[in-house]
């Protein structure tokens, strides 16, 4: 398990931490909105950008996780909460439609990255596609449960699914030993195209219980 | 603590999945209950069947978690959510008190086989027990997390009370050297029986704060 | 990752018994004023006096964590829920402020150890003093998302601050290579005398979104 594996080169590592800092913001956004403290901001925002990340790491064996690794990570999601602290007018400027996009980024990119994680640590396929989908939701789901709210991932719009779709990709991708750059393009691709098209046209999944 | 453990037998592997398709239901009924739609279904099924054992092995050492190695227990979850999710109205209407009983008999299979797990990665026999309580308990309660709801293993009935009786009776018996089957067969019994008398019987836990 | 780690001196252990016991009476007085049953009080006690210390040694890769390794924590948190039971109205006049003290004394001495173990464990200075403000206030996070709320950290008060502050005066002085004791009785100190102060003088951090 607790083997060497490839680092990450310095194009992934950038992708890496603009989704974090992107899901860090969301997270301090979330605790402004909660009218919790400068603290408050720090945790959500960590457990927002970071959180998906660690679950996935604990799940497939990735031990201390990377964001107990490698310091770079803590210290841009509290970069995050920073700024939203700091300019907080200006955040709540940002057009929705925007921060949709950037969201919507973060998470093909996380799950894409997660999905690959999962397969480099020999997890089977169906399972590396859950990893992926856990990366790219868990952290929000954190942070919702701290927030003592049903996690909106669980309740609302082609999120959730968006993120397993593009994971899906990845594997199938690799699955065929197509090339792994191409494969992750279009895995981001299928995931922020389906994230982007579903809130457009406001699509959701069919519901439970409505009888 | 990553060194190989035997493997299960086809009898305990049927058995262990059979308690997976109980749970599983019964979180995707709870998915149903709070107006989720498929995505939650099939979140809450994975957690409720899966989630104590995940956590268990997180903390006995056996990572990847048994669930995250081995893809069936995963598709028997979301088979489970599928099956509530086309024969919502059928599922509705099968008795209460059998869904109490298999529900009792999951409880059952998990608890003995928790504490059974935990002893084989060497963990003291006082939290063997624990472990074996988690494993039955731990995926309803991360369900009911996720709800934002109080856990009701906390809030009620002989239910976590009944697991940890039948993984003490595993360890009393391993402790003393009887045979491993018949061990876990009365494991089993005494958690099952224990439960569903306390249903009948309407047995509570003594209340604090109630003066 | 599994190597083996120094042992603790048994001062440290009196030490760290004695931060569980006030963490766990803590945690079953939260479970008695939700009128949970005496098995809930013991998950609570259980969790918000060793759940912060399993995170960490989750995050930190000692697994399986020391609460679960040493049956001795679980012990004296079922004792701690035990003597909330019997002796519920005397703890209930235990006064406030000592309350308040012998808490802020276990979040000093969780804190330091916290941060103490992850530096032991390669963990990088900046995020061994994060893992430190997870020992210290980890375990009761998990208390209030089981009881289905907003976790008092997240809202109020100098309270993970204190933490972290100490955590901070510990990962310092270890890079200066200073004597170690002296240098965990002065985070020690700090965490303790900053929590204390900001309740005295009720001191809070900004808070945001209060436009």
């Amino acid at each position: 398990m607790m083997t060497n594996k490839p680092k990450s080169t310095s194009l992934l590592l950038a992708v890496d931490f603009a989704g974090t800092l992107v899901f860090a913001i969301e997270g301090a956004m979330a605790a402004a909105n909660g009218h919790l403290d400068l603290l408050g901001a720090m945790v959500l925002a960590f457990v927002t950008a970071l959180g998906g990340g660690i679950i996935r790491d604990v799940l497939i064996g990735a031990i201390p996780p990377n964001s107990i690794r490698d310091w770079r990570y803590g210290a841009i999601a509290f970069a995050g909460a920073a700024a939203v602290f700091l300019f907080e007018e200006q955040v709540r400027h940002i057009p929705q439609m925007l921060m949709l996009a950037l969201d919507a980024a973060g998470l093909s990119l996380f799950a894409v990255a997660g999905a690959e994680k999962a397969l480099d640590y020999g997890i089977h396929p169906f399972l590396a596609i859950l990893m992926g989908g856990i990366t790219g939701v868990g952290g929000g789901t954190v942070r919702d449960v701290l927030l003592a709210q049903v996690p909106t991932v669980l309740r609302a719009d082609v999120y959730a699914t968006a993120a397993l779709a593009g994971a899906a990709v990845v594997v199938a991708g690799r699955g065929m030993k197509l090339p792994k750059t191409a494969v992750a393009m279009t895995g981001i691709s299928v995931c922020f195209l389906l994230r982007m098209i579903s809130v457009w046209r406001h699509w959701n999944l069919p519901v439970l219980g409505m009888r």
